[in-house]
């Protein structure tokens, strides 16, 4: 079994995500929900990411309605330009993504975005069937991946759920131009719900119809690209990059990137480097991932520059995050089709349409990279742990309760204290059934780093057992110190094998 | 002018919300964006809820997919009932509400969801006319408020937006409820989008398509309603109810609701109880808010029991929440609809199908009181100071840090070092352009309870002048005592006059 298959099963067993309304079998696929525990992680995700991507670098972060009007995806392109090639079975009308149906046979990827022409032929000379029937395969049309939604009386106002967050992005910044006394370079970001109307969506959290975005749209002059206030703070900092141009993965520092010019700027490397440290953060090693240079003829024709930041899986490098440098081209685009000014006018009177840098990250491929990551299965004297060695932040608990037995008041009673104790200022979880054992287990399988037990010994010597979710380790510490150990325990400060 | 319209224009002014895709013309109606500092300030209405009402009442929260299919709705009965009765004039095509129409002519409210036919007969013998043109209106139909999404293959599975968050909460308790070994009673909770195709949405926040709400339905066997754990907690707090058959409002305890039986049991009052002191957090004054017990007539067929959350605002009493005991209606209704088995099962066997008490919030309105109490003009020696007073912990920022002048390096300098020594802690802001006095006005405005201020002084004694934002006093504090003193006033141990 693949560790995407460990992880799904985990996910099920415990709720952590899961198809959207499963109970009904005509349910569309593509749409999951996220249960307590995954819910909790995914949002000290995008958490840490406000802490450390949006406030640490005072971006201005927004929060936009997902139906927008067709104009929007006229001016973005995305009404003209966001298909999919699919073909069909003339006899059992099974749909296909041609470009992927001939890859399997062909046994090769092919670039994104041919002609559709271009498809017929392959399937034609490479006598492409249907994988079900081997019947013959309709002529390649274009789908579109919008999705409509029907607003309005009589649905008179033609409607679309958003593709990507950052749309909103661009359209606010109208107003924040001229109420928010920004200066450049400034940051805006926003996360949220995007939808894609993917023609077969696969691989759960991986590729879905509704999925979460975190995106910033930073916003600069282009003349002022290697003006980056804090670029001294990461200058040695060494990022993973893969060139399109060269074999493997190389270290390359921010400040090498900028000489060598590897990147546009300051601004790029900078940013590189911070996403970077995010991902530390979040608890993946720097070797697992990587920045892959993404070449002229597979980026969106409007990007200067891309870095496709993707992590390793079972399932291969997994892409979480698009790097684009966007040019002017979103709001030089709403410029025209709204016919309002986007210039950023500096004090002197000169003015810009400001260059836009991309920072779009997939909530929930994060979300399963982190997963994968933590997943460990240890064997230990014959028995099997799971466990999710999740950073601290990102725990649905910091830490669990347990009276040692459940049917003993006065331990119940004690546990409940040091639980009241706890809950004021962390997540904490109380459990009382099944044996000490089976508690363990039931946390280390949903990432809660420490536990709690308070036994007979506790009552007379006002103590508990701490235990560690990694080192399985286990110390005494009196109740009195219990608050400021986990402190320290949780912002890893000290490990348990300290005190 | 109202004090609705001086929140609209402050929001506009200050981009604390606006209307959404507002560069395009032909953008629908009803949906709106938040900008950084309203995004900031109804976060953290999010997350004081979380704080109150999920994690202290050990609420399991889910995050679900809002695309949902047909089978859903058909159970809930949301497809066959929510539904407006609209009309329109034959000459200039206008649309109306059918039941406000009638009521603007008539004079009074009609009761909510009268069958079409009695809605023609009103406006032939009340002779109600087109309000634009005169013209004869059309025969009434029902207009069904539900937002479709097109999306699958030639868009083959049927789907809508969802017009609750709580849906989801019904179909997933399945899986909870076989997978998370919970005990009855447990609350569900959720926040996020949901979406009503209103014929007229108006009063931007207070009826529009896209809305977001924070809802939580909790699980009980109706013969436990009494047995519930923390209610000597609330047993004396007095709630302000506004009962159906009686005028006025009483400030009853939860206890006495009880015993006198104006509700069904102590659930009911614990959480009027928790509801009420959530907004008494959110700063509205408890003589400002009501119950107001929905008479049958008025009620969702489905619930035994309505108790609007309501507060007084410059539009009238403003429905914040729906406090809804609807039974087993919810449940019911998907298992017959999906065939699977939603009962809860006791370790010694017994069966039960949970009723539900729902406590749904709807959260920009929440959003809208708030600023609307919070929203004060003062006049002090001739010049008018406009302020919102938010509790610290809803402010966008907690505080502000200037340098005196901003063309003086040391200034700014020093300046810039209390703003990093706030950073890692508070959010704060840093300001330099403009007078003091500008600077100190747009604080205000956005609701930050202090501003810092470094001036020639602080260079000798290492200090700064602080400014609370209601009382405008301000004292010196010592540089190193400032993170503590900060702490004080923000959590309200002591105010500044007290220091």
């Amino acid at each position: 079994m693949s560790k995407y298959d460990d992880i799904v099963n985990l996910a099920l067993r415990r709720s952590i995500f899961f198809p959207a309304s499963e109970i009904y079998s005509n349910s569309p696929k593509g749409m999951f929900d996220y249960g307590p525990y995954g819910a909790s992680i995914k949002r000290k995700i995008i958490d840490l990411w406000r802490k450390e991507l949006v406030q640490k670098e005072n971006f201005l972060e927004i929060d936009g309605a997902q139906i927008m009007p067709v104009d929007v995806f006229k001016a973005s392109g995305h009404l003209k330009s966001f298909n999919d090639p699919i073909t069909s079975c003339v006899k059992c009308n099974a749909v296909y993504r041609a470009d992927k149906i001939i890859s399997e046979v062909i046994g090769k990827e092919l670039p994104e975005a041919m002609p559709v022409e271009e498809y017929d032929k392959l399937i034609e000379e490479n006598n492409v069937k249907c994988s079900k029937c081997k019947g013959r395969l309709e002529k390649v049309s274009k789908y579109s991946l919008m999705v409509k939604a029907l607003v309005g009386y009589q649905s008179k106002s033609e409607c679309y759920l958003r593709p990507e967050t950052c749309q909103s992005i661009f359209l606010d910044f109208a107003r924040l131009n001229k109420t928010m006394r920004i200066k450049l370079p400034v940051g805006v970001s926003q996360v949220g719900r995007s939808f894609r109307n993917e023609i077969s969506p696969r691989q759960t959290l991986l590729r879905s119809v509704e999925f979460s975005q975190m995106e910033s749209e930073v916003f600069f002059d282009p003349e002022q690209i290697n003006k980056i206030e804090n670029f001294d703070e990461i200058k040695d900092y060494e990022i993973s990059i893969q060139r399109h141009d060269k074999h493997g993965i190389e270290l390359v520092s921010a400040e090498e990137l900028v000489n060598k010019k590897i990147v546009s700027g300051k601004l790029v490397a900078y940013y590189l480097a911070r996403v970077q440290q995010l991902y530390e953060k979040y608890g993946i090693p720097v070797k697992s991932m990587r920045f892959r240079e993404v070449p002229k003829d597979d980026r969106a024709f409007y990007s200067r520059e891309t870095w496709d930041f993707e992590v390793k899986t079972s399932v291969g490098w997994l892409e979480l995050i698009a790097n684009n440098y966007r040019t002017d081209y979103d709001l030089k685009g709403h410029m025209e089709q709204s016919s309002q000014d986007m210039n950023f006018v500096y004090p002197d009177g000169k003015k810009v349409i400001p260059n836009v840098y991309e920072i779009s990250i997939g909530v929930d491929r994060t979300f399963y990279a982190i997963l994968e990551h933590c997943y460990k299965e240890e064997e230990k004297k014959g028995e099997k742990r799971i466990l999710l060695s999740l950073p601290s932040g990102l725990a649905p608990f910091s830490a669990a309760v347990f009276p040692l037995l459940s049917n003993k008041a006065e331990l119940v009673e004690k546990a409940k204290k040091v639980y009241g104790l706890l809950n004021s200022c962390y997540e904490v979880f109380f459990d009382s059934t099944g044996s000490i054992g089976k508690r363990y287990a039931r946390m280390d399988e949903i990432g809660c780093p420490f536990c709690i037990t308070i036994d007979f010994d506790s009552l007379e010597n006002d103590d508990i057992t701490i235990r560690e979710r990694d080192s399985t380790e286990q110390k005494r510490i009196k109740i009195k110190d219990l608050q400021n150990t986990l402190f320290m325990l949780i912002t890893g400060m000290k490990r348990l094998k300290d005190f």
